[in-house]
């Protein structure tokens, strides 16, 4: 948990951060949210975050708070402050406090919160060693999937469906029988060797930033990427299947409603691009593998 | 704006009414909410909004704070607290505050947050008389309409693009062409003497106390009801067109996206069902109509 979270302007102990019961955020969903992954105290993939971020604001015409430069700096103070090595920083922006109505407030200040918490990425790479079983379940989501706003109670029920059936995920599925994505997450399956398939981008589903990553390190290794939908039926033949977050990095799923998928265990194609993402990111923050144990493993 | 606001076991001044940014009402839309009138300090249809609350906790599978008889007594608290006669109470329970995470926590407790406010209630009855444009627009909202969650986006968006046009109210249209409902309010049509049209009630939208009670009031007035979808297109050729909701009574419509409906005022029949309903409102609520000025024109 952050010990120190930014509230509209402040840095306050978590404990006391608060916001008022008439946040539009608190009372309206009306607000956007993004989370990056902080390794070796470097923020992974900034830039990408704040670009979707601006594109989240802007769709629902909430002015940003600060300038970029600004964000950036309250962002390394918040990891600094809770003395973040490895963990996330969580950013949310609100469209203000304004008396309860749907309309835009005619005035309102965007509120801006942010946490940063650690996270034991040695564990989570553990867990994708072994891959995770996937569940999936009707898409019940908005047609809006594209924004990543704060409006996620189906995004809520559809992991908690998971939970309650031990699987790592729920893979949302659209009326005509094809995968969207994951509660929080992009799904990916490898049909036969060499190539993988993902949804494309439109309002159907969240432009990941991980999804983008995981792209660049399969293409460098010499995969092939269709982007189109796949069905579940496509998806438990496939040879391989996993998901991508910037949490999850790439999760291999071992199994979805119960069948498995290609051998039921995490398949050698997305432990390869994991690894070859994890070499990339240990490039790039000057991170030792001593720090994250597992990464030995992969 | 309630100048006491009840937040999780506290009656406290409404510029310190605060959660915790950690609320999951906050960071995941996990949280349903009510809107009663309060006429003359009476609570308009307490049971069914009650019901309607106790029916949205359950399908989110998150605990009543408090049993009905509690309920009641915050809320006559918050009432008399802030001096309402004519007005509305808000009550929102969230799943209560969490490490976040997309699954239901293990451990948390709802929150409850309560306001009430005076309204002028006159001067909706001034606007029935005159009726409002509506404008319609694709419904994006999730499958889920039934529960009544603070997951507001969608409408927040609806109702925006509504004032934009100088509309009183936003409805939504299905991929089917139909409507479904407005941004906070149940859409009706009156496509011939004697006869009212509004959706059937499921997902898609939701149950609305004022669209039962009036739907009473007209059938006592002898009007035959049909629930059953209807189209813009017929919507735009009916006599009279209007909606309902607890803050808007029964609102005419005198057009849909710029073509006129019927005469182009607000019609006779929906004015006769908003007289009658006000009648039996005054006779429950020992109202005298010198409080709301505009019932004589009724």
């Amino acid at each position: 948990m952050s010990r120190i979270a930014y509230v509209d302007g402040r840095y306050v102990p978590s404990r006391s951060a608060a916001v008022h019961i008439e946040d539009r955020g608190y009372q309206l969903a009306d607000g956007v949210y993004e989370v990056c992954a902080v390794v070796n105290g470097v923020i992974l993939d900034e830039a990408p975050h704040l670009d979707r971020l601006d594109r989240s604001l802007r769709e629902l015409e909430i002015t940003a708070p600060m300038g970029r430069a600004a964000l950036s700096i309250v962002m390394r103070r918040v990891i600094t402050r809770n003395r973040i090595r490895n963990g996330i920083i969580y950013l949310q922006i609100t469209r203000g406090v304004a008396r309860r109505d749907h309309p835009f407030p005619a005035f309102a200040r965007p509120v801006l919160v942010m946490t940063s918490k650690s996270v034991d990425f040695s564990r989570i790479i553990e867990r994708a060693l072994n891959g995770v079983p996937v569940i999936t379940v009707p898409d019940l989501r908005w047609a809006r999937r594209d924004i990543k706003s704060i409006s996620l109670l189906p995004n809520v029920l559809a992991k908690q469906a998971a939970v309650e059936k031990g699987a790592g995920e729920a893979w949302q599925v659209d009326e005509t029988g094809h995968v969207t994505e994951g509660s929080a997450t992009n799904a990916w399956i490898v049909p036969r060797e060499g190539l993988l398939v993902t949804r494309p981008l439109n309002n159907d589903i969240l432009a990941g930033v991980t999804r983008k990553g995981m792209m660049e390190v399969a293409r460098e290794l010499g995969y092939r990427i269709e982007e189109r939908s796949f069905t579940v039926a496509e998806a438990k033949k496939a040879r391989e299947a996993f998901f991508t977050s910037t949490t999850n990095f790439a999760m291999p799923v071992v199994s979805i409603d119960g069948d498995p998928v290609g051998t039921g265990k995490a398949g050698p194609i997305v432990r390869a691009i994991l690894s070859a993402y994890w070499r990339k990111v240990i490039k790039e923050t000057g991170l030792s593998t001593a720090e994250i144990p597992a990464l030995k493993k992969l």
